[in-house]
Parts: C-alpha cells; structure tokens; sequence
C-alpha cells in the first residue's frame, strides 16, 4: 500500500523549517540556507547536483534513502516558487531549471488553476485545487506501487500532519538556530496524532530522526 | 570570570522540556522521564546514583563536564519540588534525599522566604526572594572562581536566556515526542539574544547541543 512520506526535511535546534522573510532570493528565508549545509556534501547530493565526488556515511544514507521508492511528490505552492496569487502567466517553472530532480509526477498545491507542465527528465507539475486530500488522491493513483514523498514547505507538512495523513517523516536536525521563521510543530501534539519517535541516528553534520504514526483506526 | 551555565538539559524533539501534569508522582510531567534516559546508563550517573559500572563515550562525556568547575547551582522553585504557595513546614527539602548530588550552595528561586537547610555532603539550600538577578548574584559570590549552574526547570531557564544571563547552554536532545508540557524555545529569538550553537555532537541516546551568547555590550 503506497504511503506518504516526508524525507529529508530540515529543522533548527529551536525547531523552525524555514526561516523568517522568504522571498525570491532568499527562498528559505533569512538563515534558512543553514538548514541544508549537512546535504550539500553527501554523495547523493553531489550525484544530483555536483561532480558526484560526495561524502558517504549516515547524513549520505538518509539522502538517498529519501529518493528511494517513490513514485510521485506533493509540494506546497510556495515551496514551488515565489509567485502568489493567480497565476499572471506561464513563466514560472519552479526553482529547479528545465529538468527538475524529481523525474515523477509532482502535484502542487494550489487554489488557481493552470496547465501541467511537462518538463525534461520525466517531470510533470500537476497543479490541484481540491486541497491536501484531494492532492494526496490524485499522487496516490499516480505513484501506483510506489509512494508519494511530501516535499514541504512547513505549512503543507503541518496540514497533512494534522489530517493524521502522513505515514513517515524523516527530519534532520541541523545545528543552527533561527529565532523566528516557519516553526514546524507549534501546537501540534504528535503523540496525540499517533506520531511517536522510531529511529534516531547521529550523523557527522546532522541529528537524523523518524518520526511514523502507528494506525490506531 | 564566572559563568553561568546549563547543562545536560534534555529535550524531546518537538522542543519540550518537561511534559504536561506535574506533580509529586510525575515531577518531569507525563512522559517526561523518557527525556532523560540517555542519560541513565552513563558511567557519571551510575557513579551518583548507581553502582558506578556505568558507559563511557559522547553522552559520559557531557554528563561529565556537567559537574566540572561548579561552584554554587541556581535552580526553579518547581525544580526543587512540588510545594507552592507559602512554604506550609519545613519538611519538604528536595528530591534528593539527605545526600542530593550539588555538594556546594545551591541557591532556589522563591516568592517566599524560608531559612537555610544544611544537608549531608555539602549542599546547602538558600531560598531566594530577591529574583533571577538576585540569584545570580549570590550564587556568583558564593561560586568564587567557579561558574554557575543553572539547573532548570524550563520556566527558569527561559527567564534567565531572555535576560540573556546565560553564558553556555548545553541541550541533549532526546529521540522522544511529548506533544504537550513546557516548550523551552517558543517565543524566545534566541540568534537576536546573541546566542548561536557553538558544538554539536552525536551521542548513541541523544544529540548534544551547545549554544553560547557572544558578548555583544
């Protein structure tokens, strides 16, 4: 049965996803680049983006674990780009130029609606207006045996946290602080959701944890 | 100079450092012990507390430097036990026992004033009214050249850190969720209060944090 997952996922020691002020050039916010420095250097990484020359070890392990088995990806509307609103035209691709890392379908949310866009490499933007449930329908039926990752941003994970409707989270823990920003659990009780603690490993530049909610109906 | 210090305070994942429901049964709330059982099986622990035949590696490590150069403890009226209110007898006199583990002054925030208990092995506890700089200021006399150690709990903490009175603060986080109790970092800015993580390092229970306050006036 195909689950939703989230992989690879940063947060601050004082818990925030992304930091304060996100704008086009600053997409993760004031410091929020600091979140990702553990992932640049890993093997995985570096294969999808670098010279391929990376680091192997845990924080590599949980990289490509995180590619692993997955057949579609919901995102976020503003994890996909900087535009708000309606949208003005057809410009806007998504931060990850013509041939996006994903290489499945990719459902972003959203509450205007457009035209997929088929991109290089296996890519297609799918944008849904039927809210998380809906979206969550359409990956299912199209990751097929495989599962759906959910790739953020903070809001999009906490509304499907709170709908009970994830299966697995996968969160590094980097050691920076934000101050302020997009806090991940704020008044989410994650125990009282299902969710409960089930790996914990420390790697060279981050704290890595599992986070997977037992059935309980 | 003498510093003031936190040490081995551990908190869960989504950021508590006690849990909900205090009370003479459950002194760290409901679910919260499981944040300090990283540190049970340490060799500094069992030489306090058990039969010494303890683990070494990172979690000893820091349990150890804990107690290194300590020369007085401040620590919350809660953390020192359940009573509140005006003081009704002076029966209660910690959790510790006839022995608790400071063996210096140990200095205990209170609305209400009470004499001085002189305990076995060195621990003396001071009831202090005048408030956190108040405190400070007598532990840090009473320290000499040693430093400070603020024991908790999380409400004290958080008071001192927003005075920005703490020099050094080391966190374990734990790879528990409690969902509800009291948050350490909600609403506290800590890179604007001049703190920034200074050391991270990866236990086999826990992920150590450092944070230390750059003196900036």
């Amino acid at each position: 049965m195909s689950r939703l997952r989230v992989h690879a996922f940063s947060i601050s020691v004082d818990g925030y996803g992304a930091g304060s002020r996100q704008n086009r050039e600053n997409p993760l916010g004031v410091g929020g680049m600091g979140l990702h420095e553990w992932m640049l250097p890993t093997r995985s990484f570096q294969r999808l983006y670098g010279d391929g020359a990376g680091e192997t070890g845990v924080d590599d392990d949980f990289v490509a674990r995180s590619f692993e088995n997955i057949g579609a990806w919901i995102l976020g509307r503003n994890m996909f780009g900087p535009v708000r609103g309606p949208w003005p035209d057809d410009h806007w691709k998504g931060w990850w130029g013509a041939n996006p890392p994903y290489h499945v379908p990719v459902f972003v949310l959203t509450h205007h609606l457009r035209s997929p866009i088929v991109m290089e490499g296996g890519t297609v933007f799918h944008f849904v207006t039927g809210g998380i449930e809906g979206a969550l329908h359409l990956a299912t039926a199209a990751a097929g045996d495989r599962d759906v990752r959910l790739g953020g941003g903070v809001a999009t994970i906490r509304q499907y946290i709170r709908a009970q409707l994830v299966d697995e989270m996968h969160f590094a823990i980097a050691p920076t602080l934000l101050g302020s920003g997009e806090h991940l659990f704020a008044e989410i009780d994650l125990p009282a959701l299902g969710y409960q603690c089930a790996e914990h490993v420390a790697g060279a530049r981050a704290a890595h944890i599992v986070i997977r909610r037992e059935a309980t109906d």
